[in-house]
């Protein structure tokens, strides 16, 4: 007999994020008066474009009103001449603008699958894939990208061993969410290939398209022929203009069809926000010069962390090309302890590090155990302090998988 | 065999908005150079409080960030001390902020339905609700209200005839879209007995709680005792202050298991917008002035328009006590095909009318053919011409079913 409603299994089972798993111990360690050094989440310190701010408090309308379900023209426009700035060859039709890049995976998610529908994700990946998944009752199937090779596309041969006729889509986040790895022009030739062969759509996540280091350019399957019917392009203004609160992304692709499905869903809640798209108008207006110093910084800050981790004994660190998130191996029993370790129990100068243990972005059970995602979103001196941290703890750490003996990470050479 | 990747059954059924399904035939009116005027749509032409721009305009940060998923502490606390000057007795930790109510009923329906879970709603109802349940694989019982009685709560015993072990909830709009009716205390008690009788949620959409005429007093589930566990309230400021385009809305509910649980999906999205959280912070402190003008306009106008047409043949508009909608009874064939008929064929001094066919708010096929909703969301002397352009229309209309004979609608005196 019941007594009272109960939730949903769905509800029951839906994942925790893990990124905010840990939050509760922050919180704890900050009322002991510790300084939590964040690197565990994606929220870069990077000043937003002033242009952007200012068509915020200019704004001069009377009603704050709906837009268009698909977003506004005047703003798809200026997407428009945004991507096709990089040659995506796009028109206004070919952009819904949504609430984040979240709102536009899930719209992805209930347009192109049904329930019980799989989904082929290299794994690590953005851990709330699994919840978009798990809300339209989605399969995800992962497979392996290891850290020895700095998280590659795996073999398409690995591929091809998960694809039934359940598979709909392959799905990456180019530069990658968690590992900062940027896909090649060869790595994409083999995904549109795949697709072409088993009838696939090719989701692509491009909310770091503008964070790749070293002068690699940035390639979207957006960029290659023959595919036009089975791209759909996530993006979000989130880390490019540092406007993670404006909550605005869109969905892009050429395939008629499914964007006219997608608008159905996009007009069930009715509008994108106004202020967000007057402001991500004047953002694509930001200039190059932005980007520069952006990128610049973010280079020097990744070249301190992968190099102050490689020196950690033990520690290995791929150094990879684009986004802001590196994940490393630690020679720890386990990451998730070691991270809750590292804010109840550890400080220094009364000083500790957060971190996202790497667990939670696989999908397989085990897998990434000993590896942790950083997010380097922090300024130089924050981030050296966090680094003199984290080499104090992983010394420290009862936990820790190297005593007093030399020790080689594979793949470390 | 198939060529290009297939979009989903879900998506091919998905139903499309009612109220957006005739924009292109207004579309082509405009373009025939007619005057449309919109009645289809709820936003409203009232200006946004003066305080919420310049809240707008006043932003000081430098980094547009997430805020908590939850939304920030400040803005709950403000929601806190506005639901409380209305007695709802609620704290921070009940309160969820949210991207419009939409996002609001979707995380609830995530949160306590499952696939195959049922929802009873009286109709004629909010049309996306629908399209929620649809993207939840939740199925719809409608009980119907009719137009006789203004759209009253139906008989519970007609709610108890749908009741199965798939039923979860009963889910109300109050004062409702699209009747505009007002739930008087008597029947919210007796919602409150069925809930409690056979242990369902009791879903309250009150987007509209501020607008309430004729010194009626608006009534929350909220406000009955023993329902703590069981009820979940959607709210929005986009009605209250005008500010559709803010997408800001939140959920309640002092069920600490449904709100533990609504989290885990507020967190895969991570964040509601910040600027819009901001707004609605001063929102709160809006003054009862503007409440006072806004109400006696909305009460005028809604004179105005109920009079108007039930003084044309064969109409019939019972006068609703809240919201900023009707749904009118009218002699003709099929609603849709008159709505439509009027932005094609028909045009008095070069101007028109568009308005929602109510049959998209109906469940039941072919419920309410011959009726529908007109928001009265335009200034007196654009409301007053809309009118004068429907009587005409009604008498040139080649499917009206009253050939110059008198008609007297059901339940007209």
């Amino acid at each position: 007999m019941r007594t009272m409603p109960q939730i949903s299994n769905k509800g029951k089972l839906m994942p925790a994020s893990p990124i905010r798993k840990l939050t509760p111990f922050a919180e704890r360690a900050k009322q002991q008066g510790k300084k939590v050094y964040h690197l565990n989440i994606g929220q870069p310190d990077i000043e937003t474009p002033k242009g952007v701010l200012d068509a915020i408090k200019h704004i001069d309308f009377k009603v704050w009103a709906y837009t268009q379900s698909e977003g506004t023209l005047s703003y798809r426009k200026k997407l428009v001449e945004y991507y096709n700035r990089a040659n995506y060859n796009v028109s206004v039709d070919d952009i819904l603008v949504t609430s984040g890049a979240s709102e536009a995976i899930v719209i992805a998610m209930q347009s192109c699958f049904d329930s019980g529908d799989e989904v082929i994700i290299p794994e690590p990946f953005y851990a709330n894939y699994n919840a978009f998944a798990w809300m339209s009752s989605v399969t995800v199937k992962p497979v392996l990208s290891v850290i020895e090779n700095g998280f590659a596309l795996p073999p398409i041969k690995e591929f091809e061993k998960l694809i039934s006729d359940k598979t709909k889509a392959i799905f990456i986040c180019n530069p990658n969410n968690p590992t900062g790895y940027l896909y090649s022009y060869e790595e994409l030739v083999e995904l549109k290939n795949l697709c072409l062969k088993y009838d696939l759509y090719l989701f692509a996540d491009e909310a770091y398209r503008e964070f790749c280091y070293d002068g690699n350019q940035f390639l979207s399957p957006m960029h290659l022929e023959g595919l036009d019917e089975h791209v759909i392009v996530f993006d979000s203004i989130s880390k490019r203009y540092s406007a993670c609160g404006a909550r605005l992304g869109c969905f892009i692709t050429k395939n008629k069809k499914v964007i006219e499905t997608a608008l159905k869903f996009a007009q069930a809640r009715l509008s994108p926000g106004m202020v967000a798209q007057i402001a991500g108008e004047a953002a694509v207006d930001t200039p190059q010069s932005y980007f520069d110093k952006v990128n610049k910084e973010y280079t020097e800050r990744r070249n301190m962390l992968v190099a102050a981790l490689n020196k950690m004994e033990g520690v290995y660190c791929p150094n990879p090309g684009g986004a802001f998130y590196v994940v490393a191996k630690f020679p720890v029993d386990d990451a998730e302890n070691f991270c809750q370790w590292m804010l109840e129990e550890f400080s220094h100068d009364n000083q500790t590090v957060m971190m996202a243990p790497a667990a939670g972005f696989y999908s397989s059970p085990g897998a990434g155990k000993d590896q942790i995602r950083l997010a380097y979103v922090l300024n130089k001196e924050d981030l050296a302090n966090a680094m003199i941290c984290l080499e104090k703890a992983l010394k420290e750490y009862p936990g820790r998988t190297l005593i007093g003996e030399s020790f080689e990470a594979k793949g470390k050479n």
